[in-house]
C-alpha cells in the first residue's frame, strides 16, 4: 500500500495516534471485559476526570465522535421544541450536517460573530419568545473553546456568558472539541475554565489532539444526565469495547499527553504565524490563540498550495484559507510550507 | 488498576483485540491521512472487501458501531412512513433502544420465530397494506446472518426470503455483524450468502469477532446508496480518522483474520455445547450452528454461575440462558465453566 | 356536483354533522376572537369538561385530529427511548402509518389479543429490560376504549391495566377517540372510567360521534403536560380558529349530543347484529357492545356488497370485515344491506 | 357565554368564517362521504384549483394548518441531511416551534433582509458546500407571498429566484397562506404569480382569509408528490371529514371569495395606513402592499392600545408592531382604532 506521504494543514484530525495513547490501547488489551462501559478501565477513566474537573463533576459519559457528544450534550437538556443558540462558525452549525437538528429536532438559532466568540451583548437580542407557543423555547447557549475560529474564551468571558445563561434559565454548553489548546493558551487547568466558570455541559475531546477516538461528555450538575445512557445507546454513540476509550482518556490525562500535545500544536501555530504574516499579500484574519491560522491569500494560489499541502478553504466568498496544526506537526513541515507558500507569491 | 480477572461466555464482544488487527493498527499509524476516508487504507480495503464480495458490491462505508451499520443500511432505502420486518428476536428489534425507530422514523413490524429466522410462509400474512395511506409501507425484510439465536440461514433460504422481497418490490437486508461465523459454518464464501443469495444491503461486522471498532455498510445495487455519505455523517457514524478502521478490515480480510477467529469461536461453541449438554437438567434450545449455545438451567444456578462467569440472561419468563464464544475462548475456559456448573447442579 | 348517493357502513367519520353542532359552529362565528385557543369558547368548553371527567382533570387541550391526540398524549410523557405497549389492533400500532413511532421516536410494543383488549397477564412478560440500555424504556401502557375490534372495557378491566401501570411506574394512556360509545355501553359516565379507573392521560374524541372536526387531550395528573402547548404547535396540532372546535365541545357535551349519537349507533349495531347473524354463512367474530360489528363472510360475496355499501376488510387473510354504525345510521339503512347481503349469500 | 367583544388587529385568523363558506360547509353536510379525501367534493375543488393555477399542477392535496402545508411541502422534496433557505421573518423559521426541523430534520439557514423579501443576490452567499458531507445539502428555496412584513413579490421576482434554483438544481417553495392578498395586490391570477413564475411547491392557504379551516399542497412538477399521501397522513394533517375543506375551497374558487376578502382586507390596510401615517410618532417601517401595516410607536401607548384593539408587537427590540387587517374589518374599526391611538398619543 502506498500510503499518503503529504503533510498538510488541513486538521489535527489528519495526524495519528500518539504513541503513549497507541501503547495504552496495547495494555488494555488482554483478558475479558463487559463491554459498553461496565469495565475497570471506564471506571478509572472517570475517576480521573471527575479529579481534573472537580467536584461539581456530577457524571461522565464516553462516547465515539464530536458531533456525538455535542448532540448528547443537547439532547440531554433539549426537548425538541427548544432551540440552541451558537455562533454561526459553531461546529454545530456548519460542520455535524444537521445533525443536532435531525436528532434532537431543535432548531438551532445562530449569531454572526467577527472572532466566533459570542457574548451576552450579542445574544439578548435573541433572547425572545418565552412562553409563546409559535416561537421555539430556547434552552442551550453552546460555545466552542476554543472557537472554529481559533480563539479563546477566557474564563471572565464564560463566566459572563453563564451569568446570563442562569438568568434566563439556560443551560451553558461547551464544546471542547479542542479544550486542550484553549487550557494551554489560558496557562490554566480544565476546571477553571469549565466547571468553575458556570459550564454545566461540556463535550470534552481527545481524537484531534492524539487520540485514534474517544470524546467524551461532562456534566456539571447533577439530575440532567439521568437519561444520557438511553439517548447514547439509541443515537449510536455507545461503543462496546468502551475499555479501549477509557484506556486512552487515562493515558491521556495521567501521562499529561493532553499538555504535550496541546502545547506543540499551539507553538507549531504561533511558528507558523511568524512565518507567514511576514509574506507580502497573506493577511491574518484571527487572532491565533490555539492551533490555527486563519488567513486571506490570493485567489490563484489556493490551488497550487493545496496540492502539496493539504487545507481546508474556510470561506470561498473572500479566499479565506485554515491552517491547523497538530500534536505531530514539525518546525520543519512549517518551513516547507511556508517557503511553497512564498515561492507560489513571489 | 486491577482489571476483570473474570473470563466469560457474556459477548464475543467482551474479548478485546486480535493481536495482528492492532499491529494493523500500528502499522497504519504514520503520517498524516485525509480524515473521515479519503485516504489510501480505506480505498484500500474497499476494494478487498469489493473482490471478496463479488460484482456486484456497488459501494462500501465504513461505520463505528454495529447499531449505526444496521441504521444506516435501513435510512438509505425506507423514509420515515415506510416499515421494515423482522424477527422479533432482531438485534434492531431488542438490542438498539429503539434507534431504528428514532432514526428513520419507521416501524418494525417484528415476528416470531421458533429459532430466529424469518421464512417467506410467516412473512406473508404481514404483507398488507401496500398503497393504503393508514398503514405503514413495508420497505425492508431485516434478516440476521447468524440469527441472534445463534442458528444459520442456509443459502437457499436467503434466496427464498430475497425472491419474496423482489415479489413485493421489497429490499432484503442483513445484518451480518458476525457474519464470519455464518460463513465459517456453511463452508460458504460471504459473496455466495449475501450478494449472490440476494441480500441488497448487508452491515459486515468486525467488532465482535476481533476488531477493536468498525463496522460496514455494503450496497448490492446501485442507487440506492447515493445519499449514505450524508446520512452517516448526520447519523453521528463518520469516524474521524477511518483508516485505522480501514486497516483493521484489510488485516482482517486479507490475512484471513475473520476466519481463524470466527473457527475458533464456533469450534469453541460446539465444546461447550458438548460438554453442557450430557449435564442434568440443562436443556439446550436452540441449535448451535454459530459461537452462541442457549439453554434452560435451573433457575438456582444462574446467579452462582454468573457470579464466576458472566453471560446474560435471555429470556427471563423460563430462565433460557445465551453462552457465547469468542475467537479468545480457551478450552481451559470451558473446562472451568462446564465444571462450575456441573458442581452448582450437583 | 353529484355527491355520492351511496350509505355505507365503513366507519363512522363517513358521516356528516351532526345539526346541533353546525348550529354551535354558527353561533361562534361573530366577530373576532384571539386565535389559538385564548377565547371565551375554549375557556367554556374546557370548564365543560373538567367538571365532566372530575376533578382529577388537570389539563384539557384541543387538537385537530385522532392521531393528533394520540401521539401528543404519548408525547407528553415519553422520551425518544421509551415504549408504548399495545394491543396489535391498536389505531396507534395499524392505522397511524407510523406518526407514533416518528413523532416520539418510540418504538411500540404490540400485544396479540383475541378481542383488542390488552389484561395484565398479557403484558406482564413483557414488562422486561428496565435500566438495560440496550432496550427501550416502556413507559405507557395505551389502551383504546371501546378497541377497535368493537368491544368495550370494564371499569374494574381499565383500574386492573391503571394498578399495573402504577406498579412498574408507567402511565396509563387511553384512546377515546369513541368514549362516548363506550360510556353507553357500559351506562357509566365519563369519569368513572377514565379518571376514577386510573387513566392518566386521554384522547377524547368528537370527530367519529357528529363533530365536524375535533379531538382533544385530557391529562388526570398535573405536572405531565407542561410542554403540551408546544409539542402542539410543533406537531402541526394547533388549530388557528379553535374557537369553532371548542364551540362543537361545548354543545356535544351540554345538549347530550355525545350520549344521543352514541346511544344511536350502538343501538343500530345491535340491530345490524341481529339482522345479519341470522343469515347463513355469516360468521360474527367479536362481541358487539359499541358501534362495530365484525364478521367473516365468503370472500366471493365481498366486493359485489361493497360496490352497493361501502365497507373495509379488517383481515384479508380470513375474509373478516367490519361494519360500523354511526349517529346517522338509519334502520332502513340496515335492511336494505341485510336483504342485500342476503340476496348474494343465496 | 359573553365571548370577547373586542376587535382587533391581531391577526386576520381572529376573524371568523366568511358566509358563503359556512354556507359550504351546510349544503355538503349530507348523506355519508369516504372520510380521508375519497369524495366527489374534494375530487371537485382538485378540478377548481388544477384549472385555475394551470397545466403544470400535477397534484393537489389538503391539509389542515398552514404550519402542515409548509413543512410537507418541505418533507415531499428535503431528506434530513438537507436544508432550506428562507428569510430570516419566515413563518417556517419564527413562528412554527421549530416544526419544520423536528419532521423533516433539515436545517433552515435564515437570511436577514430588510423587507421581507428573498433576492438570489442575498442567497448566492450561501451557497456553498454542495457534496461536502459535513454540510447540510441546500435543497429548497422558500420565499412567503406575501412576505411576513407584508410586502409582495413581483412575478419577476420569483422568476429570478426561480431560475438561481433551477441554476442550483434547487426547489422554491412558496409559503402562500395568504397568497389571495398577494394576487389581488399585484392584480394577477394565482397560476402568473406561481406555476408561471417557476414556483415549484405552493402552500396555498384558505384560514387566514375567511376560512374555518383549510390549507392546501399544490405540486408544479410531476414525481415530486409520489409519497406526500403517506406523509400527510404521518404527520397528522390527513382530515378525516375531508369533504368540509373541499367544500369550502371550491366555493372560496368559484364564488370569488377569495377575491372579494382579499381586495377588501388589502383596502382596509390602506385605509389603515393612511390615518396612521399622518399621526405623530408613528414611523411606517414597511411597504403596505397586503394586509398589513408595521410601525415603530411609543413604547408607552403599546400595552393600553392593545387593551382596547388586540395586536402583537413583532421587534421587541424596537417598539415596531404589526396590525393586520382581514376580510371583516370594517371602516368604523379603523376609525376607532385610529382615534384611540391618537389620543393615546397626545
Amino acid at each position: 500500500m502506498t500510503t499518503n506521504p503529504k503533510r498538510g494543514f488541513a486538521s489535527d484530525n489528519n495526524a495519528g495516534i500518539h504513541p503513549l495513547l497507541l501503547e495504552a490501547i496495547g495494555k488494555a488489551n488482554s483478558g475479558h471485559e463487559i463491554a459498553y462501559g461496565d469495565d475497570p478501565y471506564t471506571a478509572a477513566a472517570i475517576k480521573t476526570i471527575k479529579k481534573l474537573f472537580g467536584d461539581k463533576t456530577s457524571e461522565v459519559f464516553f462516547v465515539l465522535t464530536g458531533t456525538g457528544a455535542n448532540v448528547l450534550s443537547l439532547s440531554s437538556v433539549a426537548r425538541s421544541y427548544n432551540a440552541v443558540i451558537c455562533a454561526d462558525t459553531a461546529h454545530i452549525h456548519t460542520d455535524e450536517c444537521g445533525a443536532p437538528e435531525k436528532f434532537t429536532g431543535c432548531k438551532l438559532i445562530s449569531i454572526s460573530t467577527p472572532d466566533g466568540k459570542l457574548t451576552p451583548d450579542a445574544i439578548r437580542p435573541h433572547l425572545q419568545g418565552f412562553g409563546f407557543e409559535h416561537h421555539v423555547q430556547i434552552r442551550v447557549i453552546s460555545i466552542s473553546q476554543p472557537t472554529e475560529m481559533g480563539t479563546v474564551y477566557t474564563a471572565q468571558e464564560i463566566k459572563a456568558l453563564s451569568d446570563l445563561a442562569k438568568e434566563y434559565n439556560l443551560y451553558l454548553h461547551m464544546d471542547g472539541a479542542r479544550l486542550a489548546n484553549a487550557a494551554v493558551h489560558l496557562n490554566m487547568g480544565f476546571r477553571e475554565i469549565t466547571a468553575d466558570a458556570g459550564v454545566d455541559l461540556l463535550s470534552f475531546g481527545g481524537t484531534k489532539n492524539g487520540m485514534l477516538f474517544g470524546e467524551s461528555v461532562l456534566f456539571f450538575q447533577p439530575g440532567i444526565s439521568d437519561d444520557f445512557k438511553y439517548l447514547r445507546k439509541q443515537s449510536m454513540q455507545l461503543a462496546s469495547k468502551m475499555r479501549f476509550i477509557s484506556a486512552q482518556f487515562e493515558s491521556y490525562l495521567s501521562n499529561k499527553v493532553w499538555y504535550i500535545n496541546a502545547q506543540h500544536a499551539n507553538k507549531m501555530a504561533q511558528l507558523l504565524l511568524k512565518k507567514v504574516s511576514v509574506l507580502p499579500k497573506v493577511k491574518i484574519t484571527q487572532k491565533v490563540e490555539a492551533n490555527a491560522v486563519f488567513a486571506i491569500i490570493p485567489h490563484e494560489v489556493i490551488e497550487p498550495l493545496q496540492k502539496k499541502f493539504f487545507f481546508y478553504v474556510w470561506d470561498e466568498n473572500r479566499d479565506e484559507v485554515r491552517w491547523m496544526t497538530s500534536f505531530d506537526t514539525t518546525p520543519e513541515d512549517i518551513d516547507g510550507f511556508a517557503e511553497h507558500l512564498a515561492l507560489l507569491l513571489s
